[in-house]
């Protein structure tokens, strides 16, 4: 990982990567969990024998990489991972050229047939009947895409926790702000009823493989719903929205 | 995104939220790429009525992110995608115990059976040539687990850009961290002959199915292979090594 180097006057970027290191190696060494405190800045200067610029700026890097979680004035604490950092990555990615809308598209699909099979696996009564109700909310939605947006995204973000694969969850979430651009775009090039019914149709018969508990159907409901919305997306040039941070 | 707000005193995060999003606009903006550069601190400071201290920090986290290069007295660039960052986010929530060793293997399986399928569809002469060498290199080294963990490694790596989506590479670029632990884990739980001629067969069947162009094939022995690997290695647990910068 690249750092600036420049609060440190040295321009030493390895002391810093020294001091992230010894923040990262206290709380694999202590076993911490989610929200569990660290010592201060203080603390790892006088330890690793380097300034106290040399650490804000390896707890400034850790808070940016949402490793920690530093407050002003509190005890820096263990960080829940929650997607933004991959998201962040993503998004500049697309928006730089360096990945095209038809490769992310490839990777949700990939994932996602899989989460729809382990949420048909795994899923508790509640989880299928949300998705279920978002499935239902987006045949309701009519003309209203916002409204319709709003819950074909929940819908998918719906399979994944219901597939019980944190992973999994903090990828298809990672993908959000992509998606909060191009799931309009899609819904927009889809002008007529029949088009529309479609896509409800499909994401229907996703929600209810998973009522019933059936994994080979769900994956294989999933794959048709990629199959039918790439087509149209990829006659588009959905530009990503900007990085939400 | 958190960040510290230590840095610019008043302890407002927003303000850095502001001056990171003002950045990562105007390369949106501009259609920066890769390696082009960005006016300098004092630009944004200026043009945003914030201080050089909140510029500073803003760009010391979109460093740590890698979305931009700032080195020292050079003017800031637009960063190359690199994986490490999700890298170092899942390192972290594995170590803290955020999501497990299974749930990691079953993301990496369904990705690789799909960059299998894409490799046997898209590899050029030279990429099929690689990943037969690493194989055979397998084959050959014996009881040098190093060079064995090298080749195997390497041949899901190879796996991967043979498949040409970049977002399929930096995902499975992002595994090698924990992979540097797991693989070479799993190969001192086979101590038979059998068992790893049965591990290095897969990974030759692999390796035939891309040479000859068959996706189909080629998907079915990564699945194989992890059906195989994820039986062993779910019985130990290993713990990922550390986070590396």
């Amino acid at each position: 990982m690249q750092l600036t180097g420049q609060q440190n006057g040295a321009g030493d970027g390895s002391l810093v990567h020294r001091a992230m290191r010894a923040v990262t190696d206290h709380i694999r060494g202590q076993s911490l969990r989610v929200g569990e405190t660290l010592p201060g800045e203080a603390h790892f200067a006088a330890q690793l024998g380097v300034s106290r610029a040399v650490m804000r700026e390896a707890f400034g890097a850790l808070g940016a990489l949402r490793l920690i979680d530093v407050g002003n004035g509190r005890k820096p604490r263990v960080a829940a991972m929650d997607g933004s950092v991959i998201a962040a990555s993503l998004s500049h990615a697309v928006g730089t050229a360096q990945i095209t809308v038809p490769e992310v598209w490839d990777v949700r699909r990939t994932i996602e047939v899989r989460t729809a099979a382990l949420a048909a696996a795994s899923r508790t009564a509640d989880e299928a009947a949300n998705i279920v109700a978002h499935a239902e909310a987006m045949a309701r939605a009519g003309d209203d895409l916002a409204e319709m947006t709003v819950h074909d995204i929940a819908l998918h973000n719906a399979v994944a926790r219901a597939g019980h694969n944190a992973l999994f969850v903090q990828i298809v979430d990672s993908f959000g702000p992509l998606m909060e651009v191009a799931v309009p775009t899609a819904w927009r090039t889809r002008t007529t009823d029949e088009e529309r019914s479609t896509i409800i149709e499909r994401h229907m018969a996703i929600a209810q493989a998973i009522l019933r508990q059936d994994p080979a159907a769900a994956a294989a409901a999933m794959d048709g719903h990629f199959d039918a919305t790439v087509g149209v997306l990829l006659q588009t040039t959905a530009a990503p929205g900007p990085i939400a941070f």
